[in-house]
């Protein structure tokens, strides 16, 4: 990468993070309106789980953890193809865990809350604002920025290694508070359809349904985003 | 441990440590209900507190710190079982010196307050809703978590190094945000046993009794959830 | 530099900006006045932001990100004038860019906002009490601070490397919760005029003027701040 | 140091430092009590303040920045008693420039603010609750630990490194949360005295007393605190 286009998109990079940060707590009825104490909580508690869970694994599996990362890993040339199957699978099932350990640690406080629109928010994401369209680019514009992070972080044939985690956990953190405003920033399958998977079995009384009709944008929109970051991450190491 | 093992694992522990977030600040009656600024103070104050103490003790004694770590290293063949009871007995002796100091330098505050059972949080934990297999089963996955994540961080006969500090330290502010929420997360008898039994002895005006009815959960969990994680972290090597 | 010297300006660094954060929070009419809440999240945000685009950019072009770097260390001697004009051309463009992601982001938030003012906040900033003088003199202080930090931490002909995005990100969230009170700490052309470019530019619906009045104190602010920083520390190179 | 005085100091800081968080929102009338955004933010902006200060000086004098930490390393045979004087000049004037610097980029907003105590307050501390005994004794506590850490860390006949700058930072952030309640931590003539004297000597209009007769409190407490940690690091270091 030369180094005039490194410094446009990193100078891109950091307003739109930034600028986007302000977005996130002044515009009208984004998640992040007024910087509500519950959103930020929410973006520091994710940031920490993936520090945590990249720093436990990175060394047995490069820490992808998120089916996204696997394929976009794979169609940059770093990961083998042989491998996608299992690794989704494992992280599809690993989310369907940990949805299962949070109602367990949490059951209690299930059984006493009364709102079913907050119960399944625990399991899955949904947009602040219904609309298809931009609901798919606000989740492809995110993992945009995550993907072209690992991309540049990860090691051929590997992925993240211990020292990566804090990199990208602050780097969850800064997509979270600048981009999580419009859809509650999902960026993973695994993340987001696993924990509604469980929310659909589990036994939780007084839920509502699952919201299947928006289940699909967290799934396709990381996906797209994720293949536009690698189109330019491969676009950039040819020239 | 096999990549798919890993990736399972951890993308396990990445949604039950996020996802755990959102219930704790989400759910009815939870400690982190609505994210009160309280929590968020004392869940980096324990942050910081472990990473100081850590890093201070790491190069002398590996900083176990915790009765939990020090009894599950030993049950994973990585540290000697002829060292445990001095270090347990000078874990236990140091959580009731720092309680000790905490009632000297808020002396004046600990006058003026009115609420006993304010003067008995300040030393040991809670539940947020009584039950004594809810409160044990999640004070075993919060330690769970915990000894997990030091057991793959620990040198053999050694422990933690001050370069683990940071690590734990933010392992432990991720535990507060996503699993503090049923019972304040004790994890230790040095850190609730040590400084109860200080509120028993100590002269404070107008407190209310220790708490010993609910004092045992907090020792018997987190021994249970560290030694579910030494046995899956032994499988886990042996596979 | 002498360690006399040093540790008077440690110690006016340390004080500047640890009761900076204290005026900025309990002065009237600041934009920390009571620590808003919106206030800390942009800082973080933008910490953030600066961590991030320096992490991923550094190896490639040094990660200046901002014309008064590129400037300060060609005034200084660490980079040479003849790719200074590349270099801030690829930075006013980037800003521009990220500015135009984030309203795509955003796009149905800026729609349903109704105040003219806060769309341009999310684009540029604004001074607390408007003063030529002041403001100006505030923008130079923060912006003074910043490249001392960042010429001390720059290495010659380079910049940046990787390992200074958490200092330098960390040095911003320090500038932003100290000096950024009075004009919200631009500190940058890339970042405060090529955004209010785009404000211009785009079709937001309901949009005001973009300021243009203002508009050169985030730019001139920040050059003599930096003008500043590089005489102060070729000074004390030469001392 | 033996591993069992090691668990013991370590579990001991632990305890105090995370039950000390707890006491500071919790009790009557502390700075912290409810957690309140203003002092969350005052102690997140004293972090970053010597973190950016011990990095960008650590090379150059050892970043004491602190006459207690000056007179601590030479009592510890770890500085030479005849760089104290100069030293301890440094921190004394650069505390002065650093509160005139405060003082030009809010000058605006020292004009608009009515109240007295406020404008003192950005300048130097004062206790919640008025007391000599008590306020000494905090004031002890919280620089025993302060210097107990920096003894840590510091290398011989230098001080700390750029290394250390974290770790120090998280300290003073540590203690900010968790012992700041009763006094605000002054810890520092540097951070007390000097501000104060500016103070004392700025024409601010509509200035109260510069308190005085609290003025020796936080000089006497932290060298006393100081001291006694020095003494506990020499008498372990010979056992």
């Amino acid at each position: 990468m030369s180094p005039y286009i490194a410094e446009f998109i990193g100078t891109a990079l950091l307003v739109l993070l930034g600028n986007g940060a302000v977005a996130n707590v002044l515009l009208a009825r984004t998640k992040g309106k007024g910087a509500d104490l519950i959103v930020i909580v929410i973006v520091m508690g994710w940031a920490m789980a993936v520090f945590i869970a990249v720093y436990v694994t990175a060394s047995y599996s490069g820490a992808h953890l998120n089916p996204v990362v696997t394929i976009s890993l794979a169609l940059a040339g770093k990961f083998a193809w042989a491998k996608v199957p299992g690794y989704v699978a494992a992280q599809m099932l690993g989310g369907m865990a940990g949805a299962l350990l949070v109602w367990l640690a949490y059951r209690q406080h299930f059984n006493k809350e009364g709102d079913a629109d907050v119960k399944l928010g625990v399991f899955c994401t949904s947009p602040a604002i219904r609309s298809v369209p931009h609901n798919l680019l606000t989740e492809m514009i995110a993992t945009f920025v995550l993907i072209l992070g690992v991309l540049y972080l990860a090691s051929p044939q590997v992925g993240l290694g211990a020292l990566d985690a804090l990199p990208v956990g602050l780097l969850v953190l800064g997509i979270g508070i600048s981009l999580g405003g419009p859809t509650g920033y999902a960026m993973s399958p695994a993340r987001d359809l696993s924990p509604r998977l469980m929310h659909a079995l589990l036994p939780i009384p007084g839920k509502r349904d699952s919201d299947w009709r928006y289940s699909w944008i967290p799934v396709c929109g990381p996906l797209l985003g994720g293949a536009a970051a690698t189109g330019l991450y491969l676009y950039l190491h040819a020239h």
